[in-house]
């Protein structure tokens, strides 16, 4: 929308150029929560480089979601804070806490680079292929929007979202790039017509690109999100990739742009749907219960919290913007046979098929 | 007291012995929470061994802590549950939840036996000594007592103890033994009294062993109980040392006996003393934000936990006791100059000597 019509706006260098830009300039920030870090005058620049229009879209996706979340919770209001990373770069945190519908919603953008070790390098591509060093350091460049929403109300669930691009210069000058990303959604309750809505508007997104994306990232979603000392799923899943680099950047920054595109869609309705639902006190224990579980994922398991905690000059604030206000651990608890919390339970130990 | 006297009652076989032993069983499974592991009679038949010894005197420091526990929470009882693992050997769990004084207050003991991988054996030895294998394979046995207690006041503060002793046999049939343990305490406020007081009977129980003992396990737990991300310890302290086998079995193991004669004294009291302050909303928000870094760190860098939770057939409900009823997180929160939160930050972020 907006953003290809300022992209294709600064196609056209003509004597008006000056003002044009900065008429740009002032929409761009302010339908962005911030100014972009790498600046737009340097975006404008290199316009036609993917790094460029990947930190378009990640602008524009914080900024999408941002305003569809504070739309649904008009008392609260988001605190915006930017900040710059030592080693280069920095990020812009979008934080929601304690309003009517959220009890923390942080939506995050942000674009690093600098220098990598061999080993650095290794552990951030999944596949762990080796890269060639110049005096034993890499380029790179890293950049990603990153969300975790958690309403109060514990039939409205929990929704994670997260689309990154890697970018890593070889001693020859080659580089190596490599997308990743996903959404997946983490109800206290089961409700299967959300569940289906969620993984078929996600199904949608990959559908338009290949038909093979959604089933084998749906999968890649449930073994991911695995909380393997419980035997459970952190949620009901959606779709997950990583170190993806083919057919193409231009291919795979398609891809990623409508599965950007079709956060609001899958997980506003819901919110919408649920956000006034009654519930009672023992429904709220146990999403406190659940909360507890995410908790042990991000801190046990996931990937980019790990390695978010042991990289030097990252933002901690924002990477554990992620856990939730409040969470709940109980000795030995476990839900009577057949009740709401029994039959979530099942289908996080065996995950179902959504959509076919 | 009434171990020594039971082992010394032990020693005198009889004509009389068989009735003697009944009274002594009875005598003993009145005083522990639950039957030993392996046995009294297995115990009695090895009594000279040092790890019938550690058994027994981990299931008599459970015990006296749960009845101190107990007595200050007349309301509420502690859940004892005995449990298996299929590769051999189990454990007791007590586990007192939501009472007026304890908010979560679980004391466990596991006493376990099976065969390592050479580089599971690796991982136990925190110095990570090669160990000789036969068929790739080491005999082991591995037991403990390790408890957290979370009270409910926020002027009452958080303690964890951990006693344990390891055995591998190497191929050539000789033993590798080692002890670790500590006790440690995490308070929401600063009490210098109380730190002092929690210090100074730790450091007499490793007086009388070695004066060198205190200031080096001091250090060891201030060094290990670090929030590498936060730059925070997660508590004030108290004394840390693992992989221990030296001068002498007999010798460590006195030692590690006078450490944990020490829980009782060295907590009770402060506990007694504060269990009855008033408090304030901010108090208690500051408390659960506190529970917040102690999660962190148990699920990020703890090695006992993260050693548990990797292990096949250990129990993850025991594992995770250790973790609070409940924890917030909040974004970006930061205690005002000169406040009483801010107060224990600062030592949280640079350790104080208590005792000279």
């Amino acid at each position: 929308g907006g953003l290809g019509l300022a992209l294709g706006l600064w196609r056209r260098h003509t004597a008006l150029a000056a003002s044009r830009e900065d008429e740009e300039d002032k929409e761009l920030r302010q339908r962005f929560m911030a100014p972009p870090v790498s600046g737009l005058r340097e975006l404008r620049r290199r316009r036609r480089e993917l790094r460029s229009r990947m930190e378009l879209l990640i602008m524009e996706t914080q900024a999408e979601v941002c305003r569809a979340l504070a739309a649904l919770d008009p008392g609260a209001s988001f605190s915006v804070d930017t900040w710059e990373r030592k080693e280069g770069g920095g990020g812009i945190s979008c934080v929601l806490q304690d309003g009517e519908v959220f009890e923390k919603a942080g939506v995050n953008v942000s674009v690093v680079s600098g220098l990598l070790s061999e080993e650095a390098a290794r552990q951030m591509r999944s596949r762990g292929k080796s890269l060639k060093a110049k005096d034993g350091k890499l380029p790179f460049c890293a950049m990603g929007v990153s969300s975790v929403i958690h309403p109060k109300n514990p039939h409205v669930p929990t929704m994670h979202f997260n689309y990154r691009y890697f970018e890593i210069e070889e001693a020859d000058g080659t580089k190596q790039w490599w997308f990743g990303g996903g959404t997946d959604l983490t109800p206290t309750y089961l409700n299967e017509e959300d569940a289906v809505h969620f993984h078929k508007t996600l199904k949608e997104a990959c559908d338009k690109h290949d038909l093979k994306l959604y089933p084998k990232y749906k999968k890649w979603c449930d073994d991911y999100f695995y909380i393997k000392h419980r035997g459970e799923r952190r949620g009901i899943g959606g779709i997950f990739f990583d170190d993806v680099d083919s057919p193409s950047k231009e291919e795979v920054f398609q891809f990623v742009k409508s599965c950007a595109k079709a956060v609001v869609p899958c997980y506003i309705p819901i919110v919408k749907k649920h956000c006034h639902d009654s519930f009672t006190p023992e429904e709220k224990l146990w999403q406190q219960l659940r909360r507890g579980r995410y908790v042990e994922f991000n801190l046990v398991y996931d990937r980019g919290t790990k390695f978010g905690l042991l990289t030097p000059g990252s933002r901690i604030e924002s990477i554990l913007m992620s856990l939730p206000l409040t969470a709940r651990w109980e000795y030995m608890h476990t839900p009577p046979e057949s009740s709401k919390e029994a039959e979530i339970l099942e289908v996080l130990r065996n995950p179902k098929d959504w959509v076919h």
